[in-house]
């Protein structure tokens, strides 16, 4: 497996200790393989509704190489992306969408408004979902149950 | 009209001032008409291809009354809002979105994904589209093609 989604998992895992829906993102330079950002949600620590994984990615590696645009950027994220990743994605230009888990109920890719196939989303991303599923998908399922 | 499409129109021509995509954004505390945050695009300016204006408005809202979630609150808008933004507002539980011009080549509420048409998703405000789109609209276009 690819030690990026290995990273991703880990931020997960932390975003679950934290009380955080656990799922992570980390954002690498395709060329280099340097790992510009790295986080997991963080909704409630944060009081922002936006916070998810791959937003928090996005926005810092933006930050940090002083461009909107990320063109020659893959992201890692251990759950089938929302209408709101998916379309921050798009906006970003990723290069590459790795996903872990699917995401039947709130996913945007595979399901629901499929985004990547509308006509309005102008920048697609090659797309590689399935990685590394069972072990990303356990992590929310852990979370969830440990809340009943 | 609405003061606070006023106040949304007026952050949209300061935004495409600054060289931004004018579009603006007003966020409302419904029952006392207390305006929480209202904020232009800023994604050149932060170089955050996430800072929509209604993606500044909800998290600056969120930080101020200390949650994510938003449910006493409205949503104003000067164009029709995209997926990322769609989904972020049902994601902070908006009760009502007032928005100014459609947005056929990347709007999501009455073009393409129709997010909250989708079964994916959880929450959806009262929508109400259309609102001063000539001018929203003007803004747009002027600033496009003083571009070209």
């Amino acid at each position: 497996m690819s030690s990026f989604m290995e990273l991703a998992l880990q931020e997960a895992a932390r975003a679950g200790v934290r009380g955080e829906v656990p799922v992570g993102a980390v954002l690498v330079e395709a060329a280099t393989g340097v790992v510009l950002a790295s986080a997991g949600n963080e909704t409630e620590a944060l009081t922002d509704p936006t916070a998810h994984a791959e937003i928090m990615v996005l926005r810092a590696a933006a930050a940090k190489v002083r461009t909107p645009r990320l063109e020659a950027c893959d992201l890692y994220v251990t759950l089938e992306p929302c209408a709101m990743c998916a379309a921050a994605i798009s906006f970003a230009r990723i290069r590459r969408l790795y996903f872990g888990a699917y995401d039947p109920k709130g996913g945007a890719v595979e399901h629901g408004p499929r985004f990547f196939t509308q006509p309005t989303c102008h920048h697609r991303p090659e797309l590689y979902g399935g990685i590394e599923e069972q072990r990303a998908s356990a992590l929310l399922k852990e979370f969830f149950a440990s809340r009943r």
